[in-house]
């Protein structure tokens, strides 16, 4: 319905997106298939306007074309050999799961670059802007980077604490720490940018276009309103504030509360996996309450 | 230096932005001035790109186009009689704390129906969705709810809350609660974003473009697979998915936390105002600290 | 079940505790009565422990007995020119409704003393630790009290636009704005608390008893190790650090969440309230949906 | 100054509390002694009033006695085989920084069994409150859950992976996370404290005593009004709303922002040991801003 870069891609794979039940079992199938195969539909959304070349004004945008899709299935042939589960209810559920526990894993791991920039682009506004020694700004570039680092380390967890299926090799991430990790930087994403745009100041609503600064008229003007702090060039501070307006945007935000399953995807996948009782015998230990319950770690 | 709508005017007004001391009484200059006056250049920013005509698919920049400016003065002209201060440097103080006063206020008024859209729009989003009383859908939109009604009602209180300026009829909003009104959107405005995003569910990351939903060959596709509710027709679903992509934008974000004073000049603000000697009274008097001091209100 | 105060007043009202439909139109009774009547009783919970005269250790709990009470009912005469209500199930959602707009904006108007203590307190540990001028305290400071008068005005606004019962000369609070101040306040007073403790250090999480300030043995010592910023007597920081320790206890968090409605009471009266029609008619006016809906205040 | 528990212990290791500068060399010293050496005195302040068997009422001041001290030295003889450092100033910042290191860490260590404490209180009062399956609560449940386990996973980050001191054996955890478990659980912690007293209703602000449920004439009414979910013990439901009275303490909130330093040490401690240079050449590549910057990852 809605796939990210659904449309950049060569072949797809195509799974059930919860559990099916006996009545439903045409609709439990799994398959891979190329995406030009006759009969498949995608309909894009261009989910930011896409800019080449013009990397001064639209850094990101420039740089990356992205278009999710609808993805339609019209009479479409699937050889046999590509096709994993068919109709086989019993076994739907797996797909979902471990499908959505991997993609948590790797929102996590594309991520962490992503706030990399943003914790650098923090760094630089401030830096440029002559206030990185200014106290509230200084909290806030620790907040921003421990943000990253945090994720980066939640991420690390899910795959250092990997799980194994028994009597295989075969090892997924962390499913608990896979879903903390994509839900702890999805639920502050909005106030990591709001810390971005606070550092930057108003600049970053609009910024100074690359043909005014190249325009001989205004050149001189921009060099001497908009110098950024001594030994920058003026030039830094402004595309260092149209990478804020441009990467800030709409789809960016939405993307990531939503790609990879929405927060509330989250909640339902680790209360599916919370060990209540544990926690619960740690609370009647501590209250008191005899019900015979016992933590598995206290005597 | 970065004027919202700096470009979209007839007249300007031009004030110091800050209180002027002595030696730099040079700058304390306040006068009114046709904005096509000769020596004056204004060099726009484009705060989010102009889309006329095209209402489906960016239904606000079709509409708006905001432009703030940097505006540059150059052996510019100014009649005495537009002349309303003139390196009297001792009155220097008045005009931008009267500006921030008014002006901070009138970020409340505007910012009301800017708020009541995105309310509805987090409320249609719910309805085309079909998903108006899901539990947590409910909660956030009460919230969104709140927070523009909590606007408006500060903004209010700092207008029924009018000081009047002695030995005169000149009445100007409540400082500190204009501040405040101002701050209580701004402080809590990605959080509002983050909420109308998670009502809208993915489609709002991008959406659907009005050339594949007038296309005869897509447009039976988009209807069955992006159909709202019963009885709301799939474009007003679309639509409304478009207005979530357009409005939220990153000049949208930006602007209101630094528009009419960054968060931190109304910290500045209203540190200034506050009666400390009345709260360290109260605490005082709980804490049995007896140095003398004593709340207005109390014996 | 649960009155706050329950045991420390002279008379007490009854009402539905919601509106009664006819089958159990037996509990829609009203009535006010004596609290020692023949067949009351309360079961009193201590809601923190009561410190007599123990002013410099508990200055709140020496000066408060909070006890709410269980109150139960067993064969309690009610003379008839007592009752208000009296089976007659069709009125009896007023009591409830009315009861609430009253209670929410009481909240409002005992919360905004309470919250001056406590930016008070922030006030005076910072001044007393000598940290008045650090950045990050200031800008707490500034939070804590736009949080104090922030519900001060909302409060107003709630009595300032009350509402005109038709037909009548009675006024009962705007029971949005009575309702957003109460929200506003309970769903915020964490981070205050966080704010306070953040401000006071470490010494707020217990402080120093007056026995050992008074002991003439430790004395010298807390005077010289323990002493505020120069001019400041030792016994007044001491004191405000037992403030913070008293005023922020368990009970005081739990019953600022829960008082007069817990928060989820809030979003239910909130979305009763609102005007929703409104708020999406400006959302499609934005988004160009026409299906004759009309904002009220635009053409 | 402040030392928690620190009237608790056999052993006490002083160490200085910050890089010693020559001129103060006389502080640069470390050392460990018994507590009980001739000399010491410690003004304990009482964190939270000890309430030795009273297991119902206050489960957790029942069982812990948490005295934090002020540890005055007045002519202390230190055996010179127990002195690490002696008027080396040079090396002194080794002592606080490697402490601090262990310190977050240990924070971390025995925060989780606490956080499992919170978590199953909250838990266990949704159970007996018969309100498990609410969607704000099961939300608020797994963000809890989610609170306790990323706090595991960062600690756990910075055990895997630690550092080694050059040369040497010596290993230490991962300044850097353990920096951001600390602050993660710190800075979230009033919030989760609000989550669980939202979960437990009204009832955890106060509470009933033992007494008065041991008492034959009340306890037949509390049974009745009081009562938990079908097949839950009254008992176990006012338990569970004594643990958390008794839990959510001033003293608890205050300890968890200032134990183990405050949130600002975290502040200073990360701005420290963060590699600004990786984000800032992650920015400027995006930005392309070319310096001659290079990100260690990226070509």
């Amino acid at each position: 319905m809605h796939i990210s870069f659904g449309a950049c891609v060569n072949e797809m794979i195509v799974l059930p997106c919860r559990a099916v039940a006996e009545p439903d079992k045409d609709y439990a199938v799994c398959f891979a298939i190329p995406v030009n195969t006759k009969g498949i539909k995608i309909i894009t959304s261009e989910e930011a306007p896409f800019r080449p070349n013009d990397f001064f004004d639209f850094p990101i945008n420039a740089s990356i074309f992205s278009a999710s899709g609808c993805i339609v299935f019209e009479n479409v042939f699937v050889p046999i050999e590509r096709v994993f589960l068919k109709r086989e209810w019993q076994y739907s559920a797996n797909y979902p799961y471990l499908f959505a526990d991997f993609h948590r894993l790797t929102a996590d791991a594309y991520k962490y670059p992503e706030l990399e920039v943003m914790v650098g682009l923090g760094a630089i506004l401030a830096e440029y802007n002559g206030l990185e020694n200014i106290p509230h700004i200084r909290e806030k570039l620790a907040r921003l980077m421990m943000f990253a680092e945090g994720t980066e380390a939640l991420g690390k967890a899910a795959v250092e604490h990997c799980e194994n299926e028994p009597g295989t090799n075969l090892v997924y991430p962390n499913a608990m720490y896979s879903n903390i990790a994509k839900f702890f930087y999805a639920d502050n994403f909005h106030q990591i940018v709001k810390m971005v745009q606070d550092i930057g100041g108003g600049l970053v609503s609009g910024g100074i276009s690359e043909k005014d600064f190249n325009n001989p008229e205004t050149r001189p003007l921009l060099e001497k309103y908009f110098g950024a702090k001594a030994g920058i060039p003026t030039e830094f501070r402004l595309r260092a504030m149209r990478l804020a307006r441009d990467l800030l945007n709409a789809w960016h935000l939405a993307v990531t509360i939503h790609g990879e399953g929405s927060l509330a995807a989250q909640f339902l996948a680790v209360n599916a996996l919370a060990d209540w009782d544990k926690y619960k015998a740690a609370a009647k230990r501590a209250a008191r309450i005899q019900d015979g319950s016992k933590h598995p770690n206290v005597q």
